[in-house]
C-alpha cells in the first residue's frame, strides 16, 4: 500500500494486499492532479511504439484478470456475463488497436509544405499532447467507456497522463480495473502520475463537487464524459468558467431515430424479421446504450400497424431486464406510466410491479404524428420505445424538427425503387441531425474502427466535430505544431 | 438599394447608387441571421466545385476593386499602400487556395473502413458544415483577417454561410468590401443569406451588445474571431452561455518569445543583421501584428549587449509610425512611459510627443532576466518590444514560464554545436508552449500554406487543435459523418 493512501471503508473494499504499492495510484484530487501534470513532459516526450506497448500491457493485464472481472461487474451492474465478457474483449481490443494507431503514425496531421515560408524555408507539422486529461467513467458500458474505456485509452494513446474519475455505481469494479491500470502502467516504466484514479466520493462524499474540482484544476487540460446531457453541460459550464477554458469532449443523449419505409416491412417476413431486430435493441443490455432505437417511425398504413404490433409485443413479452441501478430503474417505470397514461388504450400496460427494484419492465408507446412531442423526443435510458405512427412522406420534417443525435436509421428494402427515392429525399435531414446514420441495421453496436464517427450535433454530443469512439479518438488530445525551417535532426 | 435597407448616415456612407440590390446584404441581426439558417441547407448542399467557382468570384471581384479598396483602407488604417496592396493579393490568393482546396476534396476526412459494421456493412465518413458561422472583422488586417479574410474564406469553402460583423475602426471599407463581395456571391447563384454583413454599430450604438447578440443567435452555429483576449473571451463566454453552446474559433493575445543563441551573434556581420531583422518585425506594420516579437531574449554577454544596443536604436530610430486608431496609439504611449519608467536608465527615451494622436514612436525596453515579470509578459500591440537579456542556460526555464503562444522563434548558427545542443533543450519548451516554432527567421508572416498552423495554447487561442491560416482552417466549421452500408448512389 503506498504512503498516504487510505482506502474506504464506505466502499466496502477491504484494505490489504489487494492493494499493492502502485506508483501511479492516488486517491486525492491534488496527489493525482500533481502526479499527472510532473508526468505530462516526460510521458509526453515517449515515442509512439513505447506507448503502443503500454496500451498492450493495460490489454494483457485485464485479459489476465477477465474472470474476476466479469464476475465483479456482473454483481455491480447487474448485466449478463456474456455482455460483459464481450465488452472485455471489445475494451482490450480497443486499447491495442489505439496503441496500433499510434504507432503507426496514423494519428498524424503530417502536413507539409515545401519552401513555404518566407525565405524559402519548409513548414511541416507534428503533433503534440494536450496534457493531463480527466475522465469520467460511464456505468452502463463499465469496460468500454469505464475506467479502462476509449476516453484513456485514447489519451493514453495521444501521451497525455489521465486522472479517471469512477463511477459511483461500481466503486469495486472502477477500484480493481484501476489497480490492474496502475500496476501495469508503473511496470510498463511511466513516470508516475501517467494514470491517477480517483473513487467516485471526494473527501465530504459529494461527487459532483469532485467533478467539478477535477474539471477545474489548472493542470487539467482537456476532459472525456459519457453520461447523462445534465452532468455533461454541467461540465462544460464549468470548463468554460475557468481562467484558462479547455475543451469537454461529452456524448450525451440521443433518441437514435430510426425510420421504417414501407418497402421493408410489405411481406410478413419482412415485418418478423425487423420486429424481432428492434425488440432486441431496444431490450438488449436493458436499454441501457446510448444507441437504442428510442423512437422508431412507422407508416401509418395497415403494414406498419402490423409491424408496431408485433414490435410492441416482442417488446413486452421480453421478460423484466436487470438494470444498473435502482435509480434507473425507477426512472424507467415512471417513464413507462406516464407514456401509458399518455395514450387512450396502450395495448400493452406497463405491467405489473416490477420482481425487484433494480428491475426494468420493457415497454413500446404507440402514438401517432401529431403526438410526438414534449417527453417523447427526449432521451429515455432504459428498456422501452416510442413507436410512432407517420405518413413517410412526412418522415423529412420529422427529423428536421428533431434535436442532434449520435445515429439515425432508415430501413428500407433496397430493391424497392420506392424505398431508395424516400431515402434519398430523407437522407439530408439525417445527414444534418447526426453523427452517423445506419441503413438496414440497428445503431447499437458501435464499431471500433477508423471510420466509425460516434458523436453528433447538439445536445447528442458537446463537439460533434469529434468522435469518442475508433481510432479518431486520439486526436481529441492533440494539437498540431507547425515547425518553420528547423533542422528535422534537432526535433524529437 | 434592397427593400429594408437603410443606411446610416452616421457612418458618413451616402445612400444612393452605391448600394445595389444586393441579394444577400443585410443590415439588421434579424434579418442577417433568418437569412442565413434559410441558406444553410441549399448552401450547404452546393458542390465544392460550385464553392470554388464562388470563392474565385470574390477574389476576382475584390482585384477588380484593388485600387479603390487599398485607398480607402489606408484612410481608415493609416497602414501604407504597399503594405495594404499586398494585403489585397495575400486575401484574394486565400480565396481561391480555400476554394481550390475543396474543390480537389483535401478537406475531407474521408475514413472508410470496410466490412466494419455488424453484419459487415461498410462504413465510411463525409464532412458536412455545420451551418451559419458568425465572422468578427479585425482591424489590423482589414482584407486577410477583415470582412473578406481568412475566417469568411474557410466557412464559405466549407458551405457555410457566414453573418460578418465589420470593425468599427473601418466603417467604410467593411461595408465596400461587403457590397463586393455580396454582389460575387450573388452573381455566382447562391441563396440570398450564404453572406451576411453586420454594421459594427447595433441599432442602440452598443458594438459589443451586437456581438454579443450574434453569438447568441439560435442559428449561428459557430464563431470565427481575430482580436483581443478581453474581446475573444467575452464571445466565448456568450457561446458558451448559450442553450447550444456552439465553438470559438478566437485568435487572441501573443508575445511571440524569440530566443537569440550566442553563435548566431557571435560575429558583427551577424548581429547587424539580426538586429535590422528584428527591428523591422516590430516596427513593421506600427508593430500591430499577432506574430510581432514581443518579447527577445538575448545572451547576458558583451554580444548580446551589443545585439540590444543596435537593435534598440534601430527600433528607436524609425520614426513615428502612424497606427490604426488613436486609442491604440494611446495604449502604445502609455505602455513606453510605463516600460521606460520601470529601468533605472533607459538608454533610448520613450520620445517626444508624437506628430499626431494617432503616431507610434517605436521603442525597445531593455531588462534582465530578474525583471521578466508581469506587464512584460503581455501582449503589447504597436511598434515597441521587451529586451531581455538572460543567461542561454535559462532559456528553457524562461520559455516554461510563459503563458500559450502563437509563435515562438530560435535564432542560432546553423553550424555551431554549442547553439545546436542549446537549440535542442530548448526545443521541447517551445513546442510545448506555441502553435509554430521558427528557426532562423521572424515570426511575422505567416505563410498560408496547408501545412501552417496559427494557433497555439491559450490564451494565443481558444481551441489550439484549429489553425485560423492555411487551408486545414476550413476543418474549423465541418462534421465528420459516418454512413454506415448506406447506398452510396443515394447521398450527395
Amino acid at each position: 500500500m503506498p504512503a498516504g493512501f487510505t482506502p474506504r471503508p464506505s466502499l466496502g473494499v477491504p484494505p490489504g494486499p489487494g492493494y499493492p504499492g502502485l506508483v501511479a495510484y492516488h486517491t486525492t484530487l491534488d496527489r493525482a492532479t500533481g502526479a499527472a501534470a510532473a508526468a505530462a513532459g516526460p510521458y509526453g516526450a515517449w515515442s509512439a511504439e513505447r506507448r503502443r506497448d503500454l496500451l498492450h500491457a493495460c490489454a494483457d493485464a485485464l485479459e489476465a484478470a477477465r474472470a474476476g472481472l466479469v464476475e465483479l461487474a456482473g454483481a455491480e451492474t447487474h448485466l449478463t456475463p456474456e455482455r460483459l465478457d464481450g465488452e472485455v474483449t471489445r475494451t482490450t481490443g480497443q486499447l491495442r488497436l489505439y496503441g496500433d494507431h499510434v504507432a503507426a503514425g496514423r494519428h498524424l496531421s503530417a502536413r507539409r509544405s515545401a519552401g513555404a515560408a518566407p525565405g524559402g524555408a519548409d513548414v511541416w507539422t507534428i503533433d503534440v499532447p494536450l496534457g493531463p486529461v480527466a475522465v469520467f467513467a460511464a456505468s452502463n458500458f463499465p469496460f468500454a467507456f469505464g475506467v479502462p474505456g476509449g476516453d484513456t485509452a485514447s489519451a493514453l494513446a495521444a501521451g497525455c497522463p489521465v486522472v479517471v474519475k469512477g463511477h459511483p455505481a461500481q466503486p469495486r469494479l472502477s477500484r480493481r480495473i484501476a489497480e490492474i491500470l496502475a500496476s501495469a502502467i508503473a511496470d510498463a516504466g511511466a513516470p508516475e502520475g501517467t494514470f491517477g484514479f480517483l473513487d467516485a466520493e471526494s473527501a465530504d462524499g459529494d461527487p459532483n463537487k469532485l467533478s467539478i474540482e477535477l474539471v477545474q484544476h489548472p493542470v487539467i487540460k482537456a476532459v472525456g464524459f459519457t453520461g447523462s446531457l445534465g452532468g455533461g453541460r454541467a461540465l462544460m459550464d464549468a470548463a468554460a468558467a475557468r481562467p484558462e477554458p479547455i475543451p469537454v469532449y461529452a456524448e450525451m443523449g440521443s433518441v437514435n431515430p430510426v425510420f421504417v419505409l414501407p418497402g421493408a416491412i410489405a411481406g410478413e417476413p419482412g415485418r418478423e424479421q425487423w420486429a424481432k431486430t428492434l425488440a432486441a435493441a431496444v431490450t438488449g443490455s436493458g436499454g441501457q446504450l446510448c444507441t437504442k432505437p428510442g423512437v422508431v417511425f412507422v407508416p401509418d398504413t395497415a403494414e406498419g400497424g402490423a409491424l408496431g404490433d408485433l414490435t410492441e409485443q416482442l417488446i413486452a413479452g421480453t421478460g423484466p431486464v436487470p438494470m444498473l441501478t435502482a435509480g434507473m430503474a425507477a426512472a424507467h417505470r415512471r417513464w413507462s406510466e406516464k407514456a401509458a397514461a399518455s395514450v387512450t388504450s396502450p395495448a400493452t400496460p406497463p405491467g405489473e410491479q416490477e420482481a425487484d427494484s433494480r428491475s426494468g419492465r420493457p415497454f413500446a408507446v404507440r402514438i401517432s404524428a401529431k403526438d410526438f412531442t414534449g417527453d417523447y423526443r427526449e432521451e429515455h435510458f432504459g428498456p422501452g420505445t416510442v413507436i410512432v405512427h407517420a405518413d413517410p412522406a412526412e418522415y423529412p420534417a420529422l427529423a428536421q424538427a428533431l434535436e442532434g443525435q449520435l445515429t439515425a436509421t432508415i430501413i428500407a428494402d433496397d430493391a424497392a425503387d420506392t424505398d431508395r427515392s424516400a431515402a434519398r429525399e430523407l437522407l439530408p435531414s439525417l445527414v444534418a441531425k447526426a453523427g452517423r446514420v445506419v441503413w438496414n441495421g440497428v445503431p447499437t453496436g458501435v464499431a471500433v474502427v477508423e471510420a466509425m464517427q460516434h458523436g453528433g450535433p447538439w445536445p447528442a454530443t458537446s463537439a460533434p466535430w469529434s468522435t469518442s469512439v475508433g481510432t479518431e479518438a486520439v486526436r481529441r488530445f492533440l494539437r498540431p505544431v507547425a515547425l518553420q525551417g528547423v533542422p528535422a535532426d534537432l526535433v524529437g
